[in-house]
């Protein structure tokens, strides 16, 4: 099959949702019709970078490729509008394997009202895949940014965190040899825990509804964790040129975090801090809005708010145990 | 340097240019201000495949990668607006490499009044560029897709053609070694015309100017020649559902073509038709609007619009020479 024929193949499987696109994969370029901002993010999943054949399944891959994107668009409050996906496709990837790939990528398009509006096909050494999203608000000022938290605000996150990294660590014990062996962790978790933390990090969802539910509550300043905790809250602190000072103990653990962490000998804390890929939302907002924000995001994601901590006129961040202890936000290199 | 200091010297050097954008590279995402529609394209360049870093300097490697992106707007007839790149960095690459590519990239960008919006970048096994440039007019009607050509329309170029090819043929031929060898064609050659060759390969232009210039003009359809004029004639004959009648002796040949192409033991016309990458513009517009058009390509780009033939109710593309022999668009696939 030439690239024309799978191309064509490919766009037969698109999903045409999202009444901003006027015309989708196949000519020079698409054509939507814009609200009056865009934000616009580009974002790479690498093979042997960013994720394994062997650990995760090609829909897989493809869903995350177009989830870690549009984390960017939730942490903006924008409403999704387009992606455009590059696939560099390895000699040892077949058709079938493109479209699979593909099909992770439609579902959650579909899911998310994201139009998959166009694309580009190339060989490369390794699987490639460089998403483009671009979603929309009716002003510029309806958008979110990470500078804008003020001291005094109350930072809170949505959902559960250290799920995707104790995700990691269950998926690389499956892999006969490695340590450590978390056997005691495997037993001790339901299967259910077990699927649940392992899904956080193969299929991350974007916080999109929760993203415009915090935007349009009247948050200041947002980012999605990415990195982690402790890096992303760094940016905003520095984007926002304030301090943050978050709570240890106040931060949502997902379920079963504790005993994966526990098994590995490594500090369930550090997991929620450091191990990332979580593309839950970190955002700073008046404290008088919390509680109504609070209600939004529920009533529109089904999703936790909790308050971890708060603005301060300093620089960087300080995370706390409740001893007053600094938990160090670094030194967990080896799971990224 | 870690990726986000290399990521804040590369900001640093970004041309802002545009006064869409509202916000650029260093939050979540970019904030732009489009205009009624806009176009959108993505084009990657992956080191091996379609370009080696022994034949093109890294600046022309960052001008070509974003060169043949906003090739696609030209041909929708839309404004440049904003640029983002992904960068795949080998470990080969260092720091200076990567800043060296965002100047090739910026001096288009500032040339052609493209805000580099944003980016990423990632660790890959070989270089790769993918780019994705965002267009903008007032309405989706403005912008000129490949399938209004309408049997009776003439089919017009912009500028010349064959250049990128021979262009490829000469810088091939500087590789010891190699055949042919074009030393016929070298020393025949002034050496300003050598080097506007190696040029059209290495450096392509995007008509954005003449794009919009059709556009206005009142062109029914549009494509840029990246494949070559068989192929991509082939596409908008597909896409409007006509057919295309193209007259060889019409072609308008780069200076300097003739010459390469007697050297390397090739058909000129060849060249022009299979060869690829020129980057010129193939319109189809109502005869009577050929005056017109070709004032404004003149006066908005400086450039030749030829009548090359004309569409017609059959389907696909015939390429014949005077006497009516028919010139295969097929078989130079060695150029690729």
């Amino acid at each position: 099959m030439g690239e024309f024929e799978l191309l064509a193949r490919m766009r037969e499987r698109l999903p045409r949702t999202g009444a901003r696109l006027r015309l989708g994969s196949g000519d020079d370029a698409a054509i939507s019709l814009p609200g009056g901002a865009t934000a616009t993010s580009v974002d790479a999943l690498v093979e042997g970078v960013h994720f394994c054949r062997e650990q995760a399944g090609l829909e897989q891959i493809g869903h995350k490729a177009l989830s870690t994107a549009l984390s960017d668009l939730a942490a903006m409050g924008a409403e999704p509008g387009e992606a455009y996906v590059v696939l560099g496709v390895p000699a040892d990837l077949d058709e079938e394997g493109c479209l699979q790939l593909l099909d992770g990528l439609a579902e959650l398009a579909a899911a998310t009202g994201t139009s998959l509006a166009g694309g580009d096909l190339t060989r490369a050494p390794v699987l490639t895949l460089t998403t483009t999203v671009v979603g929309h608000a009716e002003s510029a000022s309806d958008l979110v940014t990470r500078s804008g938290a003020r001291p005094g605000d109350a930072l809170v996150v949505t959902g559960e965190l250290g799920g995707a990294a104790a995700g990691l660590l269950l998926i690389r014990d499956r892999r006969p040899g490695d340590v450590p062996s978390l056997g005691a962790a495997q037993s001790a978790l339901s299967g259910g825990t077990s699927d649940a933390l392992v899904a956080r990090q193969l299929e991350p969802q974007p916080r999109l509804e929760a993203g415009r539910a915090l935007a349009a509550a009247g948050v200041t300043a947002m980012i999605d964790l990415s990195d982690g905790l402790g890096g992303d809250a760094g940016h905003l602190a520095s984007a926002s040129g304030v301090g943050l000072r978050i709570d240890a103990s106040a931060l949502p653990l997902a379920a079963g975090v504790a005993d994966v962490a526990e098994a590995a000998g490594v500090d369930p804390l550090q997991l929620a801090v450091s191990g990332g890929e979580d593309y839950e939302l970190l955002a700073a907002l008046p404290a008088g809005k919390l509680e109504e924000a609070t209600a939004a995001v529920g009533a529109a994601a089904e999703l936790r708010l909790t308050q971890i901590g708060e603005v301060t006129r300093g620089e960087g961040v300080e995370i706390r145990r409740p001893g007053g202890e600094l938990l160090k936000a670094t030194g967990f290199d080896q799971l990224r």
